[in-house]
């Protein structure tokens, strides 16, 4: 996580949220009146953003005290105290809604996550994620899925060669795809292959792939062909595979399970926040 | 929708998904490769992106030429072509996994609202958003909204009052938290105010508000205390409604109801893009 | 107000006047000497700004403590001790121009609004501004506004709907226009139609609008014309309207009357800095 | 003029006023509607602002055409027909009010400047303005005064040394405020001191100073001092001139009048719009 | 390169450099002045920087036209043409130095780096740069290290682990530290452990890691214990590696020897610009 | 120097390089562990960048300390203790490279500018420097020039006027491009004229320049001509001038030498960081 980019994202969502200001909040209360903003989950599940609480409500007032009782990761129940901020109620009003946004998108792809990873316990197979991010929050997302005890696919079109079948096909081969990949890119850079077919596979394999990805196969198709594949390279299946059938994929021989749905179809978390004015001035 | 926010917002979410650039696509092809892109619904719903894909790939390529199929609000079918972009290959390659990440969720909420629409079709009741929606994507998020057939709440924190249990309990009444905000608010701003029970409601009219929400009432009591309500003010139900209690809520007599999970626990519309180099240059 | 924004804006508005540095308090003081920064009235006014100098200053130093002595909307005497800051040198005098441009022109905006709210005294009518402010600057001087003892109309495109001639006359009539918005916009979104007979009148309020704007008519055809509406419909008049005119204008029987040159034509208040270097180092 | 830096900052400008969009012209118009934008002088002045229109249109629909016919400086008569667009409805009207609202303020400008330049016709001496300009919008207001026939005193702290009281009695003395100053400074920056007396007067000119400014002097004590001055230093009257004395103050031998209210209390010129909807389709 | 990204660079540069205006150029030349530039190599070497001046005189002027004769990469001789661009003059003067200052400084690096490239010539080791870049301008650096010959190595700190004294030192052993990485880290990422000594490398060699820098190691060091490295695992040199000892250390065995004066220590290439104006106007 | 803008710089720089996150000390330490960090010269020279240090190790950690012992200006030795900084570990290694590539260029610059500077010991001469500056960093890099003893030439284009070959024949002589620009700029902007014989000399000083620059002009024709030039202008020597050359020049009378590759091929000061990690929890 980048904590100066986190801030900048921060100040961008509250410009978008609060624009010219917040009509309500100003109409009722002082800058100086005071209170009290309490967060509790709603529903059990694994909670994530403990950074943004404790980024958001200062930026709008510097008098925010921020204590947060759950660290990310830890499994809240229904009706427990997740972070308690005091502050002036202008503060709270305006903060409240940016951060029950980010944190209940986390939390629920954070529990979404650990879920596909309690189905695959024990296989020892990681579940990682996708680019298939909403855009402008891949940084946060890609932290959710890591808290919920997930990995981490590449972050970008900049961190790692893909290779997917339009550029194996304008290569003329997957061996002269690899090659060219190769040639271009350093030894941070890691080469991934995806592949439809034994031909496939064994070719990937021999061209020096550092991963290859079994793209829409069935879990037989992988454990059938999956001896191929030598112990230093890391396999990756990827494509259709849900809840209800990834403990098979689990079992088929891969390393990794890459799964689009974590981040661009959960359910949020639902988490409350309780705002409430107290005696006394700021 | 504003184009020239459009243009940034998408010119940000580039930076986050090429970064320093695209390791695959620059090993393997040139910048004179020329390809097409072809994006296809693989599952029935409602459509809305029209202006993103427009927009998005002659940001990457000046050659680009994009031709968009269906207008926002169509109902695609599985395995519709929803657009083609022609242009070099880099361009594509670099502009899909964006439009995809953007198109998607926005059809996905089309989708969603559009299912909710037709829930309570001839009841005259509209369907409408909340602030819960992604941050930064706002302005997207609430425009598919309306391409599905549902309306706007407020966009922010600065274009409507709406006055909470924390609001009238810090002014000490309905009716003084309206006062308190009618006096500093000019004639363009409405005032909203959230009821839970009948007293509230019968003050909540005589305060002048302009909007009442039936916050977590059932059916039954909104039914039942209605009546207060004169024809000048418009009336909402929210809180704990779901596709499967909607049209109960549209028989209860209230004009709008506004509904979280359109924009914060969606599925995206599988949506697929297929890339080809063609033969010849750019 | 949003103070995030508020201080991006200083932030810029710095950046603009400081550039690469102050050749001037470089080449004379060092980092450690310190000062006194006065804000003094030069003439009488209502002052408008406290924000501005609270924020603007610990941008530039952290060291500098500041005290506003004035409140926003107080009326200040010439001569009277607005503010008083203490800091580095260098800190005060960078940070004097902005803060002086700032104020000054917020100052001057709410002067003139109040000169122009105490010409309607007594009359119930709401002085209000337009669209017609500095490019970059509407949320200050719709603050500045309110400051005055005046009310903001829209703060812009997106958060109420004006229908104008060309709106009216493409859509064929008044009454189709309406409808149209109306079809569009959700329910926290208010409706002002702009009239210019009395015949626009009777059909503006037959349509349903909720704001008629009187454009370019004399307060004799709007005392005339007025009995047309019911009484939850909201008046407002608007064009050629000066310091000279408005009372008559606020006897015509209209709830609001903007008016364009409290932001566009204004003279900032006078008001000056004393910088002076102390004894003894930060 | 920065054309880069003009296209951010109409890019601002429009996210200021638009928002997530246009609700009025949105409601009304499709993306085809077709329309002319003529922009036409209300009263006579000089016209500044050219760019602003050609630029701005472009920024919001690529089918906008752009016509000015009045240049920069031209002397427009009330009723004059200053520029003619066309384009989308839509396009027209969000781009509207930014337009006015920047050409109002800066014709404003040039023609005040221009008032005050024929008002010390034939005296040779040049007016200028100061760094009291409205924050942000520096480089346009100081174009609007060249526009106008006046000259740019210096853009910011960056470009110039300004020696003033505070400077000089923390140094100890005009001569060493200069001396500190010109040994941290290059051959391209200019030093400029503000004296109050005549003995101040003769220390400047001792000092090596290249700009001496009469801070807040009468003509005649400038007239009675001024011949201490040699012919290769530049001189400069400021503080308390208006457009009353400003003739008597450039027959006093200064080469420049500096005048604060050209930027911060000056009247918009009064110029309007017409949009009208054509028949056919973009 | 991902070109978004580099049109924003190229604006903040020309935001730097040109400021409110160019005084002399708008001086001297009005908007209507045509002319061409001429760019020409004053020393031979290897050229990077087409994507620069494609893309920066047309972000000045709409008109410019832009012909680039040479390849990156290519040799470029003494006096040899590298580009001509027509257009205004304002253009070609406002353009001319960010354009010098980018493609110099890249083809000083490339130039750089093709002289160590061909000192290691035969010996298969390519030549690395390091995080040792421009603030700002890393994508642009590490492009031309590319265009060089050279090969980058990690682009940050999100791109790839490297593990040093102080991560090894508090994580109580190579070993430990690198399984808490890979605990962490998905199967893109990949784990380079620096090592200093003979112990270090067998530990780095046993505990996974993908890559080992041999950090200040003299070649016969690395020479002495490169045999426990297997062929799976990829070697890098660095530290005090200069022109002069590079062909020694390419021949100690490594794969990859990072320099880090290829970015930091460079001398820019000689290029010049030639600006004349032409007859006759845009 | 601009903190406002020395701040936002130094984010951008460490969104460049950390990007989403650090990995490796995201693995290995948690948010509580602390540690120190020295910055030490690896070789003697002159310091530059302390304003780097404070400001950067706190926008990364609230916690961090930090403590300069050298002053910008100061010559450091080999092994010399330069600056302290205790906080987390991930603020620790997070921080060290930015500043690190910062104040390593910097303090290279200056210590080239400072060896030029004491070449020219004695004569009175002024080293100053060029627009040939890295984009993006010229406030840095000017800042360098002076902390080395040398002093700025003009910052953009904004800030002087500079009359080269082609402004001087397109307006058809030095005599009437320099009244062009007298007639444009007001009294705070100089102009500066490029001559490249005796005739442009002694034209250059007959229209008024306030600067002349020998361009590329041996020492013997400037000591040969510059008995033109009266004392009131101040000349510059420009163009080939090298560290070895810089004497002679000194002796040909000018008064100031302006120098290219004092910022565009300096080596960078060795200077290296040592983060260790300490017993104990922030």
């Amino acid at each position: 996580m980048n904590n100066i980019r986190l801030k900048s994202m921060l100040e961008e969502f509250y410009k978008e949220d609060i624009g010219d200001g917040d009509l309500s909040s100003e109409s009722i209360f002082t800058e100086g009146e005071k209170g009290t903003f309490h967060l509790i989950a709603k529903e059990a599940g694994i909670f994530c953003g403990r950074k943004i609480i404790e980024l958001a409500f200062p930026l709008l007032g510097d008098e925010a005290e921020v204590e947060v009782y759950a660290e990310d990761g830890d499994s809240v129940k229904e009706g427990e105290l997740i972070a308690k901020v005091t502050g002036g109620m202008r503060t709270l009003l305006q903060g409240e809604r940016v951060v029950l946004n980010l944190i209940q998108r986390m939390s629920g792809i954070a529990t979404t996550v650990n879920r596909a990873v309690r189905k695959v316990e024990g296989s020892g197979v990681r579940i990682c994620d996708t680019r298939k991010t909403t855009p402008g929050l891949r940084m946060l997302e890609k932290y959710a899925v890591r808290t919920g005890g997930g990995y981490n696919h590449r972050f970008g079109l900049y961190d790692a060669v893909m290779l997917k079948d339009n550029h194996i096909s304008f290569a003329g081969s997957i061996t002269s795809a690899v090659k060219k990949a190769r040639k271009q890119c350093g030894h941070t850079v890691k080469i991934e292959v995806e592949i439809e077919s034994e031909n496939g596979l064994i070719e990937a394999v021999e061209s020096g792939a550092d991963i290859i990805m079994f793209d829409n196969c069935t879990p037989q198709e992988i454990k059938g062909w999956i001896h191929h594949v030598p112990s230093h390279i890391i396999t990756e299946a990827s494509g259709g595979i849900t809840e209800d059938n990834v403990r098979e994929y689990a079992q088929s021989g891969v390393h990794y399970i890459s799964l689009g749905y974590l981040t661009h179809s959960i359910k949020s978390l639902d988490i409350s926040a309780r705002v409430l004015a107290e005696e006394g001035d700021l």
